[in-house]
């Protein structure tokens, strides 16, 4: 992964001599580890790599994982493995293999301030560089190998979304739906959910971030369900709405308005367009409606090895869209009490605008109860 | 939750005005905002908490789960609920929740390094404190409702490990082993896998953190699983490892040595107890084998609102088992380029000694092929 480490440190500019990504213990790993370092297996709980400006890297991996780690390194010359028992081993070894007064970036973004202090302790005299900003930057423009992963994570999604309406039958529990969800998930290729499957029923889908719980789906209810599969490291993210009839009118109007308002967002999208447009272009169809003000969220984020992968699109955003990116683009509308319909889809910026990676309907589907 | 507020103050002596939990994007969450905030729904990703000595605490949600905090809150009067809008507001609402020369403590351990310059850019006047160690320490010694709901994840893992002979088939994957695997844990009841589950046949059950690939099962190979459900946010974390027929009678033996080794290690299990002395027990039964110094990672650690909740059981570490901590004793074998043995059990530190939270069989198990 040498030309992505070289665009990191393009980015640092002169600042750094190197550049050190650390992994806590699971679930705070860096997912920048996995960006520079292409190894399909393993978790690496307490390990460090250590990229340097030519665009070489060493992996100081556990005995956990150390054959997974060398046979990657086969694959790569760029890359070399070294074997580290514990904190005191790797950071007595990160000083053997930087100078003492070395400009040192770390990730801050996803280094943990127990880590941060460790290695600053190892390394009284050095300066550090805070690569959050020049990492995010060059996550965000993803090259063929990272596009053609987030398809197949898409693919995955897209799949089961379709599946979902054959799904639902009175009294199965949000829970169910998402087990159901996630097997069809495993079943498609996936190794596993990209992040906590979303199941609202009813009132539930009024709250974007809900988890399902042992709550039955009766007749009447929409449901909200959000959802993404893990491959190969890459995530997708989508979110479908399905109405289990007899309809509630107002939610069939309120998923409407989603669908203009998506397609109003996703109108917006093309290289040299401002986050902020995008996310208003959703906001200014929602709010001229009769739910203004019920979005409350941003309209999307990057997506790519993690579900929030630097780049967000709400009011506040200026930065440009970009060719290679690849964002979600999800309005809702939320009705406290009542429910919610949200609308999400995965999408790859290009030179003329953009392209879906996850392709199931979208449109108003009421399944009979 | 003002007892477990309470406890963790009395572990931090008078040396804080405030303890306050961070959340970063996940997976950056810090599992402790969860151990003061029993909140059965929602990531809160970019929230915080604010405990106090009294016990009580604020709660800064975000929209996104909003009515899931309010709800905890109306079932707890020492908890607060106020609604914030991302970072900035979540820091400006910090600097009026506490004073501007207040001694802080933060947990180090989960929480990133960004927010921590962040939150200390927002109080130039504070003296921080390091609350990590006397977090780890107050989770470590669970609680009734945290027994009771490790027990319950460790039923759902004991339950799908019963199952797993009847799935073993020629060709069957591991990517879709684990798929079965994490599905019957939802059917369960579980609201998802605590971990990546871990699948390796044959050679790859040789390294201890292997990602399940889409690798087929052949007759004579054995097979290490790796797998834990999570339930109302806590977790289980189970190994078995099963012989898919003709047996290589090396691994059956090695099998056995395992078996007699994890029970070297139980029988070491009491209170007052040095966590390295049940590693040792373990380690001295393997390294009086033919397969000296095939056991490459430490016996065990407590398990919680995480995989790794803070305690680990190895060489290393001469703190005392305590009743009330949830630990795993998980001794392997790993005999590079032909297969691995691994048993790993939940057990509860209890006056006398421990009791089994699994309770699958362990023993030596020929699938015929």
């Amino acid at each position: 992964m040498k030309d992505r480490i070289r665009r990191i440190f393009a980015k640092l500019g002169a600042d750094a001599d190197a550049l050190v990504f650390v992994n806590a213990a699971s679930p705070h790993l860096d997912s920048s580890f996995f960006y520079v370092f292409d190894v399909p297996s393993g978790l690496f709980e307490g390990c460090a790599a250590v990229a340097r400006p030519d665009g070489s890297l060493t992996v100081l991996t556990s005995p956990l994982e150390e054959e997974s780690a060398r046979q990657a390194a086969r694959r790569d010359k760029d890359v070399e493995v070294e074997l580290i028992r514990g904190r005191d081993e790797r950071e007595k070894r990160l000083t053997q293999l930087m100078e003492s007064n070395d400009r040192i970036a770390l990730n801050y973004h996803e280094l943990t301030h127990e880590d941060y202090l460790s290695i600053a302790g190892a390394f009284p005299e050095a300066t550090w560089v805070d690569a959050s900003s020049a990492v995010r930057k060059t996550r965000m423009v993803k090259d063929a190998i990272e596009i053609e992963r987030l398809r197949r994570a898409a693919d995955i999604g897209s799949e089961v979304a379709r599946e979902i309406p054959s799904l639902l039958r009175t009294g199965i529990t949000e829970l169910q739906l998402a087990g159901e969800m996630e097997y069809r998930m495993a079943r498609a290729g996936a190794s596993g959910r990209s992040f906590e499957t979303i199941v609202g029923f009813g009132p539930h889908g009024a709250e974007p971030h809900f988890s399902p719980q042992p709550f039955p789906l009766a007749a009447g209810q929409s449901i909200v369900c959000d959802f993404g599969a893990l491959s190969q490291r890459y995530v997708s993210d989508i979110t479908r709405s399905y109405h289990f009839g007899p309809t509630d009118p107002e939610l069939k109007r309120v998923h409407e308005k989603v669908e203009e308002a998506q397609q109003a967002a996703l109108d917006q999208v093309r290289p040299g367009v401002a986050a902020k447009e995008v996310h208003l272009a959703a906001a200014r169809v929602i709010d001229a409606s009769p739910w203004k003000g019920l979005f409350n969220h941003g309209v999307g984020h990057s997506i790519g090895l993690a579900v929030h992968d630097g780049f967000a699109m709400n009011p506040r955003v200026e930065e440009p869209l970009e060719v290679g990116m690849a964002v979600t683009v999800e309005p809702g509308i939320y009705i406290a009490g009542r429910g919610g319909v949200r609308i999400e889809d995965d999408i790859l910026v290009t030179e003329k605008g953009y392209e879906f990676l996850t392709t199931a309907p979208r449109g108003y589907l009421e399944v009979p109860a």
